[in-house]
């Protein structure tokens, strides 16, 4: 960080950002650090469209490793979830330098697929937290402002109340995880404790991930599951017949993997930030 | 089949499969077989109710086990899809017997995870190909006749049409093959002609799902990939800019699995049999 401030760079490697949310995020960091207000550039790549994506596979690399190789750069700060991480994670984490290494890295859903793979490869500061767009929220100021609170002051307020550094975490969209299982993607989570969460997703769909999650074998080398919020669940015909909480012990049992109760996450306002690995001190 | 007729046993290790069609099967076989009317039974088990399921897990695996592991019957047909078979398939494969080996398997979508099963544990004679309940569809006596013709006489008409004994082969519902991946029901598909169709999804999800099957390290090893109908494609937002086939071919190319055009499989009257491996003679 150089001693001046901080500097977060904004980028969409999924679905495009909504444009207010880069007049309404500067805004709230000004108001909650007036003193050390952090640098928030939203690359232009943010508000580009390609069908479903914020630009297509090779712009939305590009915006990240740009801004990721970056020695200005302090973090990056994923736009928003949707769809499309997934395509661009394997190319990007294959042209990051050291100055990318460096970076604390936030977002959730549909960015797990880059988490996944920067964690993988052995990025020290990766976390499971709010992006930008959920200052749109209702209440979303108190989601943007948990995310900025870590990566501008490593905010223990800000973590999901359970972590604690003795145990290593990682947290996921169960659909997200299931998807990146058996690729190149899927990170070594052996002894950590695993949370997982769900929006918008019938009851035999995520019953059908926590199969998938809990058969595979590297999986179950986790030291448990805990389950996050699972919100807009669509509806089941007929009716599922079991909760996701009962659904996620099931599968627990099954496999033999540690249930260890419900985890602070979700898409939500009240989305908490989750260390991969242990939660470390502010990279400088 | 020891010279009598032929018996095929219809368990449902999903969802409930509709009453009328252990009326319109039976009725249908005899207008097709007069001389040789294959004697087709449907387990009590088709018609339970738990929840989404047709009966609770226990009840499922063990009407399939009872049907596989007899020596009576000459085929197990699945009744239908919907969901459940990943939560009993790992149970019931390993309870089956040599009598159950010996077995024709017919079923595809949700049952895919079950065939994966039977496949990967050396089973000859299983197959991707209509279900019972599909005589319910418009036009779908022609479905039901084409799996009844391969489970009696191993019509040749019945297979998709590119299937040819020069090559193994495979099909799979896409979901479903994703969410077999890095569990220990994956079947070993090297060399194989993939075939893959699916059914009321998204693009971004068809998308996303592809990209999960072309990054698995061993799905690299078919000998390529062909495309059925996806049908029902659920609206994406927006407009997911590329279609089916556009997106199969990007990740065939992307991955190196060659891209070997359109099978005649899917969700629809048309949907044809697909042997797991080679198409094999009669089992007797």
């Amino acid at each position: 960080m150089g001693g001046g401030r901080l500097k977060i760079g904004v980028v969409a490697p999924a679905s495009r950002l909504s444009p207010e949310v880069a007049e309404r995020v500067p805004a709230l960091a000004a108001r909650l650090y007036p003193n050390r207000t952090p640098e928030i550039v939203f690359h232009p790549q943010c508000f580009a469209t390609h069908g479903h994506f914020a630009g297509d596979d090779e712009t939305r690399a590009q915006a990240l490793i740009d801004v990721a190789n970056d020695e200005s750069y302090d973090a990056v700060w994923f736009a928003r979830g949707g769809y499309g991480s997934c395509r661009v994670a394997e190319t990007v984490v294959g042209r990051l330098t050291g100055a990318a290494r460096r970076k604390t890295y936030v977002g959730y859903s549909d960015a797990g697929a880059l988490l996944a793979a920067l964690y993988r490869a052995g990025f020290p500061s990766v976390a499971h937290g709010p992006v930008a767009q959920d200052v749109l929220r209702d209440g979303g100021e108190a989601a943007a402002s948990r995310a900025l609170a870590w990566m501008v002051e490593r905010s223990p307020q800000a973590l999901e109340p359970t972590v604690n550094g003795a145990r290593k975490t990682a947290a996921f969209n169960i659909t997200i995880l299931s998807q990146l299982l058996g690729t190149p993607l899927q990170p070594d989570l052996a002894g950590h404790v695993l949370m997982l969460e769900e929006v918008s997703e019938a009851m035999y769909r995520i019953d059908r991930s926590l199969f998938h999650i809990t058969s595979n074998a590297e999986i179950r080398r986790v030291a448990g599951i805990m389950l996050g919020r699972c919100s807009a669940i669509t509806p089941n015909d007929p009716d599922f017949g079991m909760n996701e909480e009962e659904v996620a012990r099931h599968w627990c049992k099954k496999s033999g993997i540690p249930w260890l109760g419900r985890a602070d996450i979700g898409h939500d306002a009240d989305n908490k930030i989750v260390p991969f690995g242990l939660p470390n001190a502010l990279v400088t």
